[in-house]
């Protein structure tokens, strides 16, 4: 990459921080046991640790306690846990409502489900890409169990009114899932202020490594297993830990700050601004 | 780790090779757009050729075609796509074989299915661990669909004969799969040489990166793809391509050599050399 090089796809990936890389770097090289071998030896212990301290970084950063967070190999795997694993896991309600404009991994796993028997509700979207919420009232059905709508979009970037969607739902006795892949550590989510019952967050758009994402699910929530082997992360996710990804997210999740979301908002502004100025016929 | 500490757990995890950290660090920090953007921009070029080119180191060394290789998240997912991949594409045939020494990631699996219906028959193994052939004769059944045996066992070493195994396998028209992340580029293992359907590997037992593991699979098998979303992996997988921990597998796969095989198994006969002298009442 040359210095003239503006790279201007930080939605789908961002390169990951020297700092980030710093942070991984004993966990490739030193202390690289597996987590299970706690038990064991003293190395073990040491993995243990890492992972549980990386994983309250990245809980708290949700207002979330650390129990409530699973890894997963990143947001497509987090996303497909979320519906598959709520679905999977109810006894009568087999319906569940997505929005149309939902990244791949939340779209294509309804439409597997569709495939499978169950009944999806694509909800539409207004000009803007919103979500109306009465588009959402009216698709609700008795036998729904999942709402998923984005925090917000990665390819047109408007941000869903999730707070008003966690209500009506939470009113209604239905699970609500919001990918907050493109908005995690960008804009504030706090389970704590929005009653949103699970969380898709990932490290590859936050300056962290690729093949790390992580779901938080509320407090009482059981999910059916969909990666089958191991009993790691409570029994939720088989696979030997990532150490070295999990230690790198939370590294990334503690850079990540106001100062540079604030910058980023002003270049974005300047963006659009000289777009509108200097060409004809620019509608945002 | 102190000096004195010697690490025997490497069946569980290994150390990352310092080559192998070199090796990706260019794709954490600089080449880090994602694949699919290769008909957008030159990064995206990049990140494709450097995807393709580890596909084809790893392929290679099973002595396949690239196009034939999938990434997972590691041996635990490509176990999983394995066993429910084949099964859930079948029409009729709704019956797996597994012996009752595999990884975790193939025996719950295989439980999982069965809760949801499928038959499936775990195989003893002798006294040695092995999987007698006659045993496997008398398991098949005319719906039998695959027949799942790791190629030796991480735990107590048994090398199965999977060449008899895969050739039984082919004249009776049952997949043969074969979960290898233990013995990958340890034994040689060649998909020319031995008709297996489909192998298992993984970056983490070999000095590469946790996170990343590849399933090969047989020119004209069609797999049902677990992970939903995107289309990435020729459809097969979706999720963002982890090229930094692609680019350090096929880095590890590269650095592991005939000499350091060698003097593995030189240092584990010395150790049950020195074990069975000099402690009494020792049977390997």
């Amino acid at each position: 990459m040359n210095n003239e090089t503006i790279y201007l796809d930080n939605s789908a990936v961002t390169r990951v921080d020297e700092k980030v890389l710093e942070a991984m770097k004993p966990y490739f090289l030193n202390k690289y046991a597996i987590a299970t071998s706690e038990f064991a030896y003293t190395m073990g212990i040491e993995a243990r640790e890492a992972l549980e301290d990386a994983r309250q970084i990245i809980a708290e950063s949700l207002g979330a306690e650390k129990k409530k967070l699973i890894f997963t190999s990143g947001a497509t795997e987090a996303n497909n846990l979320a519906l598959k694993g709520i679905i999977y896991n109810q006894e009568k309600k087999n319906h569940l409502v997505v929005s149309a404009i939902e990244d791949f991994s939340v779209l294509n796993t309804a439409k597997s489900l569709e495939r499978e028997g169950y009944e999806v509700t694509y909800l539409k979207v207004d000009a803007e890409g919103k979500v109306p919420l009465d588009n959402l009232k009216s698709a609700i059905q008795e036998n729904t169990a999942l709402v998923s709508v984005q925090h917000a979009n990665q390819e047109i970037g408007t941000v869903q009114d999730i707070k008003k969607i966690a209500q009506f739902c939470q009113e209604n006795d239905i699970f609500f899932h919001t990918d907050a892949t493109h908005t995690f550590r960008r804009l504030p989510l706090n389970v704590n202020q929005i009653p949103v019952d699970l969380v898709t967050t990932s490290a590859h758009t936050i300056h962290g490594p690729r093949g790390i994402g992580a779901l938080y699910f509320r407090d009482g929530i059981s999910l059916k297993k969909i990666m089958d082997g191991g009993f790691q992360e409570q029994n939720l996710r088989a696979g030997i830990e990532n150490i070295p990804a999990a230690v790198g997210f939370a590294r990334a999740v503690e850079l990540i700050d106001e100062k540079e979301n604030k910058k980023i908002q002003k270049l974005r502004d300047k963006l659009i601004n000289q777009i509108e100025n200097k060409i004809d016929n620019v509608t945002l």
